[in-house]
């Protein structure tokens, strides 16, 4: 049987994975705010490296309210924007419904599942360089991995269902077996990366370039890993070097953060920092140089 | 019998505290570089909340081999220009002379002393805001106080009566039994300050308002109260509420790293950041927020 999908935000993230989704036959529902009368009129668009494609007639909703429900939830927002999360998702569930939240940081699923209790969740972690460059107007600039994991699935047919529909829509996709372990893995490059791109206000190329921040990153990783080590997650500390490597050969790259920042956009400090931070207090780990940028961010969101 | 004075560097310091003592008839000799020309000509003003006055004609000369020796050399220059100190200041020395370091950070008397074997050497502590706003010009906002210690001073009597001399011109001057207990003193403030006000390109009015700021201070504050501990110098926990108290009550301000930044003049880092974190390291503590301030800042220094 076909899932319907549902999508929720329909950005960057949003408009490429629901695209490609769609672009494959899938029944993909698309909510949309500001963009909602240009794609009606005009579809969506994505330019994108491994092809631009260009969908005249989406499923385009201005509401939840006036939505189908859907078997699987595509949670594709800022996290900026989660307090509005259970009246936006409430409307979308049957009694069967799995929501999955494509966002980054941590606790996201800990605290929808208590707004929503006894709905099935899982995590999702995008490794993509993507941006909303006009109204229904995704450019996919690189990557586009897409990694599942479940946080109370009670039936994971379901999950492995999903995994396959991105997976036959042209999306590497896989599934995690601990979206714990997958959701730290990704902080120990989001945090130092989309800190200091903004609080220095520079990209990682040039970070990895200067001695100073390379070995600050570096620092920073570190203690994400022994941050994630108190709370059980084994990640290896080899990792950071890894993440190092892979950073001084990536492209010159603005994280979202920075461009949130250079936007003046509500930054995502709550769940890249501020949780992350009170999880591993709670495990007995302070993670200092993590706190002070976290601090630093907050200054910047409220001054600048 | 009258001490002969040298002032090395005639900024917004050396002006203030030289043309004190020359207006109180202290015989003061001066090292101008770029306002050489001007000052000959116009003589030395100093715009003070105390008081404003003009010395019409003052001792200026353009290099220090043009001077004579002195009693007392005043070194009022940014220590960023101290690899040049000792060539600038052995032409001024007799055999008695003594050199006071009127500069932030830790480790001046020590590399000097190395460089300058055998020559009586201290420190001084300008507590003052107060900034060249023009060729020969000093604008003198607030504040002082001045502290003088002995490093390696064998002549107690001298250090006495140049106190003696700056409280005779109207300077609030004293002397400390424990010049480093002085300058980690000092350090206290200068380390979240200076660099907080850079990072994050606000003054220091602003870093009190919010919280996060606010508690971060206090956090590098203890971290160098206790790096001072380690080193054996006794300053209490207690310093960084009561600092944090004091800049509260401050007028908005930019410290002198803030005003280096704004003019892309190379920032104090190495005696105010590298120096205290390397001594605090070789006594056993990593004061680690303070070297993640040091590591931004020499991004900054480097990038911008």
């Amino acid at each position: 049987m076909a899932i319907r999908y549902g999508v929720i935000g329909t950005g960057a993230l949003g408009g490429f994975y629901g695209g490609m989704l769609a672009k494959a036959g899938q029944q993909v529902h698309f909510l949309f705010r500001s963009d909602f009368e240009h794609v009606r009129k005009h579809g969506l668009r994505v330019d994108s490296v491994s092809g631009n494609f260009h969908l005249p007639e989406v499923n385009a909703h201005h509401t939840s309210q006036q939505m189908p429900v859907c078997d699987v939830v595509l949670v594709c927002l800022k996290t900026t924007g989660n307090h509005l999360l259970p009246e936006m998702i409430r409307p979308l569930l049957h009694s069967e419904s799995l929501v999955v939240l494509l966002q980054n940081g941590l606790g996201l699923e800990e605290e929808l599942s208590a707004q929503l209790p006894g709905v099935q969740i899982a995590g999702g972690l995008a490794f993509i360089c993507s941006n909303k460059i006009g109204p229904g107007h995704i450019h996919h600039l690189d990557y586009g991995k897409l990694i599942l994991g479940s946080h109370n699935v009670s039936d994971p047919e379901i999950l492995k269902k999903v995994v396959n529909d991105f997976q036959s829509s042209g999306i590497h996709a896989d599934l995690s077996p601990d979206l714990r372990f997958a959701r730290w893995q990704k902080l120990v490059w989001n945090i130092p990366f989309n800190g200091m791109t903004v609080v220095l206000n520079t990209t990682t190329d040039r970070l990895m370039a200067d001695e100073n921040t390379r070995e600050l990153s570096r620092e920073l990783m570190l203690e994400v890993i022994h941050g994630a080590n108190h709370c059980g997650v084994p990640l290896k500390e080899s990792l950071a070097q890894q993440m190092i490597d892979m950073t001084i050969k990536m492209k010159p790259y603005a994280p979202s953060m920075k461009l949130d920042f250079d936007f003046r956009r509500p930054m995502e400090i709550e769940y890249i920092y501020s949780k992350p931070i009170e999880t591993a207090r709670k495990a007995g780990f302070e993670m200092s140089k993590v706190s002070m940028l976290e601090k630093q961010l907050r200054f910047i969101q409220e001054n600048w």
